[in-house]
C-alpha cells in the first residue's frame, strides 16, 4: 500500500504497537510429513497469543521472491520493497553508526581467501575474528592512498567490513566484485550502465592496493565488495505513521535498517533477554517498538534445525514479559523464511500473527506454518500491509471517504 | 479490476443478478471466544444459501482501511474506491433527488449546537427531527442572499442538510468546516490549495448569514459543512457491465450512490419487507438489482449488538421471497464492517457469499465471519472483483484472449 495514502489517514493516540521479528522464522519440514522448526518448537506463549490473534502467512516481496534482509525488513516496516530499494553498503554503514554524508558511496566488504591463481577459496576467510578484522582495517586505512578521494575502511563483524568513498561526483551505480562462488576470481569493478566512470576506476585502485597490502596475510588475503550505494531520501517511518518509533536489535544490519527509516536505535545487549530488557526500560518513551531476533536466521543458514527450534523456544519464554507491558497491538513474524534444510533465505511465505483487542481472531491455535494457512490474514498476506493493519487495530487510522 | 477491461468482455443475456448489501454487516465478538453478530443470528435461509454458494471475506478498499459509505459501495459496485473518489456533498445531493447540474458545488451540512463562545457542543444538535430541519432549511433558503450565486439548502434527514451553490466558475476544492471534535469552533472556509478563491468567500458569507439567522434557535444554532464536491464523470454501471440496473434503498445516501453510477432508483418503503416488495414488483424490468439494508449498520454504530442480530434475522426471513424469483446470481455481503463493540465503521473484512448454479461451492455451511475465512473466495477477496465474478457466473463475460 502506498505510504502517502496511509500517511494521510494517520492519527495519533496513546496506543503502543510492537513488531517482533524473528529473522528467517519460516521453515520447512525435514521430511514431507515432518514438522517445520516453528511447528516443532514448544511455544506455549506464542500459541496462547495465536488463539487471541488473527494469523496467516505473509509475502515479504512477491510470490517466489527470496528477500535479502533489506527488502525483508522494509516490507514489514510498510515500505514496498520493490519501490524502496537500498544497497547493502548503505545499510552496513548505518549499522555501525558510520555517519554517512550525502554523496558518499558505501559498499559492504568481505575479507576473503584467494589462492595463488587469484581464485576465491573462501568468501569469508574462515570467518576471521572481529579482532583480526580490526587489525586489517587499520592497516588498509593507514596505507591506502587514492588521489582526490577520502577512503574509510571500518570493521563490521567477523569477516565483514564497510568501505566508504568520500569525494566529488561519485556514483553508487556499480556492480559487486564478489563472484558469489568459489573457484572464481573477484570480479572487475565496473558500472551498472557499462559506461566508463571514475568511481569504478577508484574502486579498481582500492582493490589493487588492498590486494597488495593483504598479500601475505592468512587466511584473509583479499577483499570482496558488494552493495555499492548512496543513502536514499525516503519518507520516514515515524513521520509517515505518526509514531515515536524505537528499534531494538543486537546486530548492526538491523539497527541500520531501522535507522534508515528514521527509527531511534536503543541500546541493548546481544541476548534475547537483554533485548526484552531494553523494551521494558524504554516502554514509556515510544509508541512503536521493532524488536529483532537474529539467531533464528543464523541457525537456519547453518542448517542447524535443532538450534533454530531452541531460539524460538527462548523467544517464547521471554514473551510473557512483553505481554505484561500490555501493548495494544503485537505483530509476531519474520522478514523472510530461512529453512534449515535449505541453509539460506527462501521465498516461502512467513508465519505472522497480529494481536489486538479488535483483531477478530480466527481458529488458529498453534503458531506454525500449516495452521497459519487457515488464518484470517490468509496464506499470502502482503507484508507491506502489516503496518497499516496494525495502525487500524491501534485505532490510529481515520476512515477513508465519507 | 479495471472497469474498461471488464467492459470489453461483457455480453448480454437474460440472466438476473442480485447484490444484497447489509450495511456494516461484518462484526466482532464481544469477548475473544464469543460470536459476532452474524454468527449469533439464527439465519436458516442464509445458511442454506451459503451451503450452495462460494463464500469468503472481502476487503472493500485495502487491508486496514476503514471505508466510508461511498468507498464501501463503490467497491461492491466494481469501482476501485481509491481511483473513484467522490465527495459527500455530491452523494447527499443525489440521495435526495436534487437535480445537480454541471458546475454546481454541493456540500453536506449538519445543524449543530455552539455555545456562547462559538465552540461546538453538539455536532448533530441532538439529532433534531426532520420536521425541525425542514423548518430551518426553509428559513435559510428564504433569508440568505449572496450576490451572483443561487443558494439551495435542502433537508436530508434529522440534523443533515444539503447545501448547493450554483454560479459561474465555482470550485469544489474546499476544506470541511466541521472540526470533527467538540469544544472547537467551526473551521474557517478555505481552499484545499491554500490559494484565495471566490467560492471560499461565498461559503464564508453563507456561514456568516446562517449563523445570524439561527442565532436564537435551540438546539440547532449553527451549521457545519463537509464534503464539498462536484459531480464526477465516470463510466456508468449499466453501460460498463451491460445490465439494466435498479437500486432499492430506503436511505438517501445509498440511492445517491446508486444514481451516481447510473442505476435506476426504484420506489420503496422504509422496511426490509417493503424493499423486497419493490424487488418483486420490478423483477421483470431489470437485469441487476442492488438491495440496500441500512439498519445493520445503524445498530452497529449505536453499539446495539442484539438489534443488529435481529436485523440480520429479519433479512433472513425475507430471503425465500428472493429465492422464489430464481435469480441466476446472488451476492450477499456488506459495504464494510460495523462491529457493535466498536460503534463505528471498521477495517475488518466483510463476509460475502456468491450463489449461482455454477459457483463451485466450498465447505462453508454457516454465513459467519470465522467460517467464511475458509471459503473459496478466501479471507481477503477484493470487493471490486465481485461484480466481474457475478457477471462470469451469469455467463455475461466473453472469454479473454483467443
Amino acid at each position: 500500500m502506498d505510504i502517502d495514502f496511509i500517511s494521510k489517514l494517520t492519527k495519533e493516540n496513546n496506543s503502543k504497537i510492537v513488531l517482533l521479528v524473528m529473522d528467517g522464522i519460516g521453515g520447512l519440514p525435514k521430511t514431507f510429513n515432518g514438522q517445520t522448526e516453528l511447528e516443532k518448537a514448544h511455544t506455549r506463549n506464542l500459541d496462547m497469543l495465536a488463539t487471541k490473534s488473527i494469523c496467516g502467512l505473509q509475502i515479504p516481496v512477491a510470490n517466489g521472491i527470496t528477500p535479502g534482509s533489506g527488502p525483508g525488513h522494509l516490507g514489514v516496516f510498510g515500505y514496498n520493497p520493490i519501490k524502496y530499494q537500498v544497497g547493502r553498503g548503505v545499510l552496513a554503514a548505518l549499522g555501525i553508526d558510520f555517519n554517512l554524508k550525502p554523496g558518499d558511496v558505501a559498499a559492504r566488504g568481505n575479507f576473503c581467501t584467494i589462492d595463488k591463481k587469484g581464485l576465491v577459496t573462501d568468501r569469508r576467510a574462515g570467518r576471521i575474528s572481529t579482532e583480526k578484522n580490526k587489525e586489517l582495517c587499520k592497516l588498509l586505512c593507514k596505507k591506502i592512498k587514492i588521489p582526490g578521494v577520502e577512503v574509510f575502511v571500518e570493521t563490521v563483524k567477523e569477516h565483514r567490513f564497510l568501505l566508504v568513498l568520500r569525494g566529488k561526483n561519485l556514483s553508487g551505480e556499480l556492480h559487486d566484485t564478489d563472484p558469489q562462488e568459489l573457484g572464481k576470481k573477484p570480479l572487475e569493478p565496473r558500472t551498472l550502465s557499462g559506461k566508463k566512470d571514475k568511481t569504478a576506476d577508484i574502486v579498481k585502485e582500492f582493490v589493487k592496493q588492498a590486494g597488495a597490502i593483504l598479500k601475505d596475510e592468512k587466511p584473509a588475503n583479499m577483499v570482496l565488495l558488494r552493495g555499492f550505494s548512496k543513502k536514499p531520501n525516503w519518507p520516514t517511518f515515524p513521520e509517515s505513521f505518526g509514531m515515536k518509533s524505537a528499534a531494538i536489535a543486537a546486530y548492526p544490519m538491523y539497527r541500520g535498517l531501522a535507522k534508515l527509516v528514521g527509527m531511534d536505535v536503543l541500546k541493548t545487549g546481544e541476548t534475547i533477554k537483554e533485548e526484552f530488557d531494553a523494551v521494558e526500560k524504554n516502554w514509556k518513551k515510544y509508541d512503536f517498538f521493532f524488536i529483532h531476533i537474529k539467531k533464528t536466521d543464523s541457525y537456519g543458514e547453518d542448517g542447524n534445525y535443532n538450534n533454530k527450534v531452541s531460539i524460538v523456544e527462548e523467544v517464547d519464554k521471554e514473551l510473557p514479559r512483553l505481554m505484561d507491558l500490555e501493548p495494544d497491538v503485537i505483530i509476531v513474524t519474520g522478514d523472510h523464511s530461512t529453512p534449515s534444510v535449505l541453509k539460506k533465505h527462501s521465498w516461502h511465505p512467513v508465519p505472522v500473527m497480529l494481536y489486538s483487542k479488535y483483531c477478530r481472531p480466527d481458529n488458529v491455535k498453534h503458531f506454525g506454518e500449516r495452521e497459519c494457512v487457515t488464518g484470517g490474514l490468509g496464506p499470502r498476506f502482503p507484508a507491506e500491509d502489516l503496518i497499516p493493519l496494525a495502525l487500524a487495530n491501534a485505532e490510529r487510522l481515520e476512515k477513508f471517504g465519507a
